[in-house]
């Protein structure tokens, strides 16, 4: 079964809503069916979601991080047909020669990780759409990035469950000139609520 | 479209054989379709199988650990239209009263770490089916059998894709009374491959 876009975006700020937990200025823990328990019904809308924002693209690999990028990232590879691969968190130390690398580092926890990909599964000549749950400041995506380009191959857009807008990860990536889908998105926090943007989910340059 | 399960297994099964990488006397690498790149209808298929075998058992709840547990946990529950909770790996210090949590030793790492799972997402009464990829000595699943014993929740079975049955953790399933699916069984290593066993995917108790 496949629900309307517009209908799963709903669907899904109502569930921010009505389960987020909003913590200071630029947290919202999402724990409840996104990052911790998953509502796989709206994980599959979700990937579904996606699969037809990027459908004429030609994708041929969906890129993630884990833990919290797999279930989205799951989803729509079942639907785009083909195959998923989410980048590990290592300490340098596990590195070698056989993995693609990147430094991410993260503002919540203060702690700069490397991930990393092994060579054999991005080839130059693959179309890779990256996919995650949370847009903050877009250093994920960045390290992501960065994989894509010593690979070879080419980024051919960013699908986010949920960004927050207002931080530096969106402009970011449309000043990459890649096409952005993030289908809830966050304006600002106010008085511990969410206020969601009101310039709809997709961001194209060009 | 849902495969017979017996040709789910088959289809696993040759992946194993030909894309899986045996390591000394008892690591299999499948990383090319399992745990780090995911072959998305393979696990949809797995999903189905778990779902199809566990179906009479009232479930309320699958529970897993990231990474590699939530592609087949994800889409178990997407099938038995039930929520997904992954265990999240956390160091000691992190951890407070809202969480169970329970050690887990990994013999591949020779490190101990701590599992958790938010008190809000497993409730006395819940019925939980254990998804994971792997089932070597165990320690995984016994750490989430306390975590559900913490809860008042009851676990209900455990369903695994591949089994390395001449280890510890088979037995330690069957010595607790639980129903084990494992969907690929392996014997023994012979020469570097894989050699299957003959017992057929279920191990029931009584």
């Amino acid at each position: 079964m496949k629900l309307d876009r517009r209908l799963v975006i709903k669907i899904l700020e109502e569930k921010i809503k009505s389960e987020g937990i909003v913590l200071g200025s630029d947290i919202l823990k999402v724990n409840s069916f996104l990052n911790h328990q998953i509502d796989p019904f709206l994980m599959s809308q979700i990937g579904q979601a996606f699969a037809e924002k990027f459908s004429h693209e030609n994708i041929s690999k969906v890129l993630t991080i884990e833990s919290s990028g797999i279930a989205p990232a799951l989803m729509t590879s079942l639907q785009l047909q083909v195959p998923m691969i989410f980048a590990r968190k290592h300490q340098s130390r596990t590195l070698n020669e056989e993995f693609f690398s990147a430094s991410v580092y993260s503002y919540t926890k203060q702690t700069e990780n490397q991930i990393a990909v092994s060579k054999r599964f991005i080839n130059p000549g693959d179309r890779v759409l990256i996919i995650d749950d949370f847009l903050a400041n877009g250093q994920a995506v960045q390290g992501l990035l960065d994989i894509i380009n010593q690979a070879g191959a080419s980024a051919v857009g960013v699908g986010i469950v949920i960004e927050k807008r207002f931080q530096a990860g969106h402009q970011l990536i449309l000043s990459k000139n890649l096409p952005l889908v993030s289908l809830a998105s966050i304006d600002r926090f106010e008085d511990g609520q969410v206020v969601f943007s009101k310039q709809g989910e997709t961001s194209h340059v060009n």
